[in-house]
């Protein structure tokens, strides 16, 4: 059967996870070795063969350059080569009227591991019902973003040493933002963990969201105030207010947009080795001068998510051939 | 002098022809075996030489996902790298006033074979005649698309085990569709066809196509009853109507727009053996349910493709060499 | 420190420009070579070891295909992989509100190189002032486009044997076209020259860039007469007139855009041995007709720029390692 990689919560197995973390830091070890260090040079090219004389078909129907250029870093990394088509809703065959089913069954014949960005819920599921070679779903619309939950967390497990018995603030707009959503699942992995959900009433976190937390009995407290719990978190993860999730309702993104804004003086209320997270791109809600403090991860963040999907590539491609 | 493949009518001969369906062949049963089989292996990093150092550039003034996608697949399958523009037209040098000649007397100090697709008939003959490189004609407006052409009469060899003494059925807008004018051609290099031209009467096949099956002395009879053509075919090649042909004329493709769709009640009214075939992407003309049928043959030909170029790039390069 | 590329004026230094010219004129030469021959496959291997096993980002915020496509083929004969985003600004991060320096912090997790297209003054060196990898300017508005005027002067000194001691007509528009001003800026590494600036009078050249001339003792004449200059100039640099650059002053446009038109006739008034240039693309100040007459030069730069290219990325990666 074919493995595909849709939703956050198909890693909630430790032992799962502990692989793909393990191979993402072996991977991001071997990086960081100096460029003309033989060692290095051997085991990147031993880790090349991985999709050596493969395609990867990078499928996005929302443009990201972001999301799109760390996939093909993976890529490029593992050996294989890339088959972009950056805005295949605006330009290509979705155009002419083809279903997803259809662009699917085609780009298969094409490419060995399809990753796919699209704007609707549950478009990931759909291709991954038809498609005979695996999917990653990289972004379905305000549904789940599961290689940035996965990045996420193995930021926090490398920054902080562990991902249990942690204080993590989620904040902002926690109703659409599909990071969260995905994040939130995933982090039913981790032992004893402390949620605050930060949030203006109207983008608190949805109720599906809370119901499975309770399920799982995962301590969450729900507030509007990001300054009462800064020196309590072990992790405070921003996240932008996304106009683009509100639609015509201009009246509340206004009203909303500027909730929380993180500058040094609040950053400085943080704990000294608490570690302040954000998925990129940022507006305002972080300002810059807070990229040198102690606390700041995220370009970390952009840098281990390579390592994360070289990983879960090189998870599907062994699969395959199995 | 360097060769160009601009129209199906240069391969006519049956045994060019035949060498490069042969090839194409060979290309497809090693991609068949199993990923670790060492003959594939060894086979694939021999066939890896044939663009070795080379650049192909895929330079698309109208976007097309699926050909763009096919023909990169087919270039790293051979080795080479790929120099896309996938909105040559609307993005880049044309905007500011370039003229196709300069474009192509740029693009071939980048690239070893040009690939090229233009709204404009006659396009790539214009290209052919100042390009010192290689020109691939991947759709020149409502003129010719002989890559399709030959991969559906390579998928007809392949399903049918030939191409000769068959009765086709062509299906849809034959006025404006270059992968039926093309095809048309092609069939030239069949013996003993019979053709149903199966269209409403505005969009029936152009007098100048007409006028050729006739001095070639392929029998055909047009007819705008699909059904009564059905029990007889032993191939039924669908075509969109597409609505970006028709200008202005929203009235005329609004009669003419649903005039045949095939489920599976009519499907099962073709012979148990006979093929449906379809350039891709579909709108309504063929239900999905239809896909299980034992008839629909449309994904295999969007595979095949990639044999097929992979076959006409290694004809080109190795022309280029000699 | 890192190393960027962001101004012509970086070359004024002859050593360092003679050996960027000298690799560039080996790896044309070894192009050139019939690619059957065993010294161009071994030679041409090597060279694809200086990116091997790296990415080279190419980051346009303006479309561009051909420098982006000249630059890919550079990154493809050094043996790095590429990493395009065409429309970085009207498709990407930026349309978020991204600043250009977090988009630069992100990028560089994935490129070892970046290329950068933006259209403001000024935004390459906002770029190098946070990267932690080598910058490429590849056009920042109306301020520079270095690699081209390098280009411009390698073709000068292949296609002539030097670049001191000549009499060179820039002509066109002279104000807003950063080709002119990095070019400029680079003629002051060469001995001697004598400048003819050839302009509308509202289109003459920056007063900054004039004065810089005087300093630097460069000979220079200001008219609006090309027929004038066009007996005693060595090399005759036509630019096209961009209507992009004029906004809304369309009625400047009109008035100025067929100031300079020059067909075989003027052509021919040139010394036999004079060389015609431009950076492309062109609309109508150069007519086809020219194109075949021994001045005329304009494609052997395309040319010469693909290994003008691998020359500036080889040494940035050497700087890299050391």
């Amino acid at each position: 059967m074919v493995q595909h990689i849709l939703t956050a919560s198909q890693f909630k197995d430790r032992e799962l996870l502990g692989e793909i973390f393990s191979r993402a830091n072996y991977f991001q070890e071997i990086h960081l070795l100096p460029k003309n260090d033989q060692v290095r040079k051997d085991a990147r090219k031993k880790i090349r063969e991985t999709l050596d004389d493969q395609s990867v078909g990078i499928f996005f129907y929302e443009p990201s350059t972001r999301t799109g250029s760390s996939f093909q870093r993976a890529v490029h990394n593992l050996g294989g080569e890339v088959i972009k088509s950056e805005n295949a809703g605006q330009f290509s065959s979705a155009i002419k009227g083809e279903s997803i089913e259809d662009s699917i069954k085609t780009m298969e014949k094409y490419a060995e591991i399809i990753i796919l960005r699209h704007p609707e819920i549950g478009s990931a599921s759909r291709a991954a019902a038809v498609s005979q070679v695996p999917i990653i779903n990289a972004g379905d619309g305000a549904g789940e973003h599961p290689t940035q939950a996965l990045l996420d967390l193995y930021t926090i497990q490398r920054e902080i040493g562990t991902f249990d018995n942690l204080k993590i603030a989620l904040v902002g707009d926690l109703l659409n933002g599909r990071t969260i959503h995905s994040l939130t699942q995933l982090l039913e992995v981790a032992q004893n963990t402390e949620l605050f959900l930060v949030a203006p009433d109207p983008l608190q976190l949805p109720e599906k969201y809370r119901k499975m937390l309770q399920a799982k009995n995962i301590k969450f407290r729900e507030t509007d105030s990001l300054a009462e719990v800064l020196p309590h978190a072990d992790v405070v993860y921003m996240t932008r207010i996304q106009k683009e999730r509100f639609g015509t309702d201009t009246a509340l993104y206004e009203q909303v947009k500027n909730s929380f804004i993180l500058g040094p003086e609040e950053v400085n209320k943080m704990q000294k080795d608490a570690i302040l997270m954000h998925p990129l791109p940022r507006v305002n809600e972080i300002s810059p001068e807070v990229d040198k403090l102690p606390q700041a991860r995220y370009f970390d963040q952009v840098e281990n998510g390579v390592y994360i999907r070289m990983s879960l590539l090189e998870h599907l491609a062994q699969a395959a051939t199995t």
